[in-house]
């Protein structure tokens, strides 16, 4: 009997997830006669435990086919980590129990370093208490933070929207800085990795130069010597933009976010990193700034997707059912670059066990010497990520996003489960 | 002889002003019998003061039409108000000298209200001082405050901006929401009109229902009522979107962004309005919250500007050439809408001295009544202003926005003006 796929979505979603749920369950519908059917977790692995299954196959071709369109996550998403097997086997027997009950072979989960930690354990389950599943992580993080894969679909998109969204900001900045704003200052996602900040200084270009000062979590914050930065770009060209990731700490740990602010009510941590860079500044050389948090718009931003983002999305999710086919198990489907220019890549298969629980950081040859900018080799790296554009459907001056009618599988199981 | 303009742009800029710019540079280029050149002030009206002029002439057709899909002040813009002619006789005897060096016949300034009161003298000086002017106003403001005109270039864009992103990011907080994220909060500008606040509740549509509260500067504030409205949207759909307008105020008539917060050097007025909204909620209910602050980026994002909102700078830049050709004086070309549906719209002539120095707010009939929502009435009028699509061309991932030579004239004046 044709064994089921159990798919699902984890942790912060991106702008291209749902790309990825596209291309395994189109590729799952094109194989009938060798698997069942997707059932997708209602919440991610939550949706595992409590048997909260959906039943894709009830929704229509063109809906499934909107999903490459359609940012954020279809079933939803979840920050749930699974423990490790020996002391939380309740939670691995559950699993088993509602596979079992629901004829699922395939564990295929979209997620970014810490699913694939969960997938790894999935994919042992076979060894380690006798059910046989084949476990196969699809890469997903704005982070662009797996290793061994050459880029991390969701990344692209991001960095598309930081490249933008600096240039334009920029280009307002320079036509105000007579009297107005001369420093204007993003704060950008990211976590412990430069990757998305470092998106911001592709908007610099030889032909259309704009000066842009980047602060990467990588790079130890030095107030000094970045004042004396912004000052030299301001002298020099009238204005600023600074790109400042989350992640940026003081030399003493704290984040640059929790730089000690409080409210009237002596809350804490009200402010993000882009409004103590401004207020920096101001402190020190009176320029009048402007300040943005991009927040969730950046990950949700598939109006302005980069095209290969979302073909590599697909592909990742397509492929996961292929390599499911083959009979591996324990693997992520990694994206291999093969050439700069013209941009071209492949899929090969990476071992989960070399994925789960490592973060890949900004290598040293991508930030120039200063620790303000990126180099030649960055932007050859990154330029390929944000190419092409890839359009949702509007109507009435919105896109069309799909919404699925995510109907559950009906229960099998009589017995509730209780999430720690 | 045939006179030259002078156009200038003012106050901050906005994604579409260029599309007025180029506007009124190629009708003058088509009616070069009875126009001579067209001079642009650098940075405004400082531009004309310190005879700081820009030729025009002097950028190719290709890259004066390329300004139609280029965000911000191609020509540079600025903060500086001029008084009354009474007690500034100095700048206004300053602007006959360089208008009459020039041979400067018809001023075209593209701005706010603020813009439009300085328009408003300058149509005076002939009148007043002697000096033969046309001055006629060009609407812009991203606010869509201005009066008379049934809404103004660069609000459209904005507003598709800000319904597209609180739709994104809507979609993004739903599912995470089963374990983290419940509550997004995203500030928005408008100073103290809350037409772009407005725009968040587009992304709340009867074919896909968005659980949206919008937090408009025209109602007063209540804390207990707006938290009670959270919690409610949270049990209902469990998540919500909240799209507070910076000009929102406490009732002792503080704006919400200068909640008194202070960093950990004593420094006052670090955040917006966003992260006090938030922190508000996570205090009373606990729920977990992320928050943007859009500011430039709004303004700027000419990637996703509306059609019929370019389509209208255009129109406005053009009609003020027009009106200059027909000997008008002190007027402004406004937009009358003749049909919701389809949307028709056609350019009427206002009279500056309407225009000048009125803020045009929200009317109460397109406010629900609970305060935090938009009428029917009200989607009808903003939905036709987002409609369409306009994007720019691109290159290797990144907009192609034009920068022009901006080749100064020639000064023909031996004196040095100092600004105020």
């Amino acid at each position: 009997m044709r064994k089921n796929i159990f798919y699902a979505q984890s942790g912060g979603v991106t702008s291209v997830i749902n790309a990825s749920a596209c291309g395994v369950i189109e590729t799952a519908r094109k194989n009938r006669d060798k698997i069942g059917k997707v059932f997708a977790g209602r919440n991610g692995i939550i949706g595992a435990l409590t048997e909260d299954l959906i039943d894709t196959s009830k929704d229509s071709a063109s809906a499934i086919a909107a999903l490459r369109h359609t940012p954020s996550g279809a079933f939803g998403s979840c920050r749930y980590k699974l423990g490790n097997i020996e002391d939380n086997k309740v939670e691995f027997e559950r699993l088993i129990e509602v596979f079992k009950a629901h004829n699922i072979g395939y564990f295929l989960y979209n997620g970014g370093g810490d699913s694939a930690d969960t997938c790894l354990k999935v994919s042992q389950l076979s060894a380690s208490m006798g059910f046989p599943i084949q476990a196969i992580h699809i890469p997903k993080t704005v982070d662009n933070d797996l290793p061994i894969t050459d880029n991390c679909p969701g990344f692209g998109s991001v960095a598309k929207y930081i490249a933008v969204s600096t240039l334009e900001a920029s280009l307002d900045v320079a036509s105000m800085a007579r009297t107005s704003t001369k420093v204007f200052v993003l704060e950008v996602m990211g976590r412990h990795a430069g990757w998305i900040a470092a998106a911001g200084a592709l908007a610099d270009t030889e032909e259309q130069p704009v000066p842009v000062i980047v602060l990467f979590p990588e790079v130890k914050f030095d107030p000094k010597r970045f004042l004396a930065e912004v000052k030299k770009k301001v002298e020099k060209f009238g204005y600023v933009s600074v790109v400042v990731s989350e992640g940026v700490r003081h030399e003493d740990g704290r984040f640059l976010a929790e730089a000690g602010s409080t409210d009237a009510f002596g809350h804490s941590q009200l402010g993000g990193a882009a409004p103590v860079v401004a207020n920096m500044v101001k402190q020190e050389h009176g320029y009048k700034y402007h300040w943005a948090v991009a927040d969730y718009l950046q990950r949700a931003a598939r109006h302005v997707a980069s095209k290969s983002d979302v073909e590599q999305a697909y592909a990742v999710g397509k492929a996961a059912v292929t390599m499911a086919l083959a009979g591996k198990n324990a693997v992520m489907p990694a994206i291999k670059r093969t050439s700069n220019s013209p941009y071209r890549w492949k899929i090969e298969e990476a071992k989960l066990s070399k994925v789960a629980n490592v973060e890949k950081m900004m290598p040293k040859s991508f930030i120039t010497k200063d620790g303000f900018g990126i180099t030649k080799k960055c932007r050859q790296y990154l330029e390929p990520l944000i190419k092409g554009e890839d359009y949702p459907p509007y109507k009435n001056g919105l896109p069309r996003y799909v919404r699925l009618k995510n109907i559950a599988v009906t229960k099998k199981l009589n017995n509730e489960f209780t999430l720690k």
